[in-house]
């Protein structure tokens, strides 16, 4: 039905920039169908995309004071909102995963976003491919402060779930600090906090030695 | 056990505004099971609040260039975050709605403001209170933008669901039009295309006259 409109007046009497404005909208609704393996704190189900970028936003607002002082927060938030929105066609890849699956990520996503950021007229188009590269390549402070609150919550919502997917894939704590270290870049205080929560996960058996 | 861990070290050994953050971000978690009347797109379940949120700051972000210049999209970016929050505790009145439930929908969401935004440390708690109270209000320009695209999202997954919560609880084009007229002043051509959809939902018989 969705597709069938986009064909039919009066949609085709819009202005073909609108077409394409409405289009990627409701291509979007798709995040809300991709699951993470990160648990709700209630441990009711599992979490989709669009939530998970919310709630990023979310941490990017109360821990904004965290981020060093050439961190523009509204720029995190937009690059937040977009950073998952390549899983529509990737599918989430769990972080700790090794697979095939795993291995291909990055052309998968880069397919994706050809295929999602391009139903955008051409200059959104660039704009949010940029910022979502900007984001994976984590090397401008806007885009480290990003991927640190990308860490941060599922940790909160490992930590506060007995152990979450750590308990769960059975993940051991040098492979969290792994994936989490570069965060002592992004916010020290931040990273304290990651650290004193990891080693307390595993004085608790959340997570292994 | 989310509770009792807030409640320990070390936790207990974080600043207090830490902790306060910390909370208020668990707190948040909630709103990914407050559910809402309008049904996804593929028709398999209605949307919850969390991702209505992140999908309206995605209309934001493709619409922005349909704002007056007296608009800032950051801003209105922020309200479109937090402009739900109070429904973890008061729940999501359905906007046609007469009833006991709707029409003490202000006191219970002032009720839940305090609560909720109380858990925040006190500027931050004033920050996002403010912005939630300008957002209800809607008498600046960043309010009346955020407030438009909160009734076009429904409105997309009205019309492209064969009419969606139209059909389902015979909505007339008069309630639907006296809900969305103020959209005229945020910005002319989306108020054009509302209009231009509306009239179609009720030639496709989505939509009472």
């Amino acid at each position: 039905m969705t597709q069938e409109l986009l064909l039919q007046p009066p949609l085709t009497s819009f202005s073909a920039r609108m077409q394409q404005q409405i289009q990627f909208i409701l291509e979007l609704d798709k995040l809300k169908h991709v699951m993470r393996r990160s648990m709700l704190l209630d441990q009711s189900r599992t979490e989709n995309d669009a939530e998970h970028s919310w709630h990023l936003c979310m941490l990017a607002i109360v821990f904004a004071e965290l981020a060093g002082p050439d961190v523009n927060i509204a720029r995190v938030i937009r690059m937040l909102l977009i950073h998952d929105i390549v899983e529509i066609d990737a599918g989430d890849t769990f972080i700790y995963e090794e697979s095939p699956h795993a291995a291909n990520q990055n052309m998968r996503e880069n397919l994706a976003a050809q295929r999602i950021f391009g139903l955008l007229p051409d200059d959104l188009r660039d704009e949010l491919w940029n910022l979502w590269r900007e984001f994976e390549e984590k090397n401008t402070p806007d885009a480290k402060f990003a991927a640190s609150l990308d860490r941060i919550q599922p940790l909160f919502l490992n930590y506060f779930n007995q152990g979450g997917t750590w308990a769960r894939y059975g993940v051991s704590s040098a492979q969290v600090k792994d994936k989490q270290r570069f965060i002592a870049d992004a916010s020290q205080p931040l990273w304290e906090m990651v650290e004193t929560l990891i080693a307390d996960a595993v004085e608790r058996g959340m997570l292994k030695t």
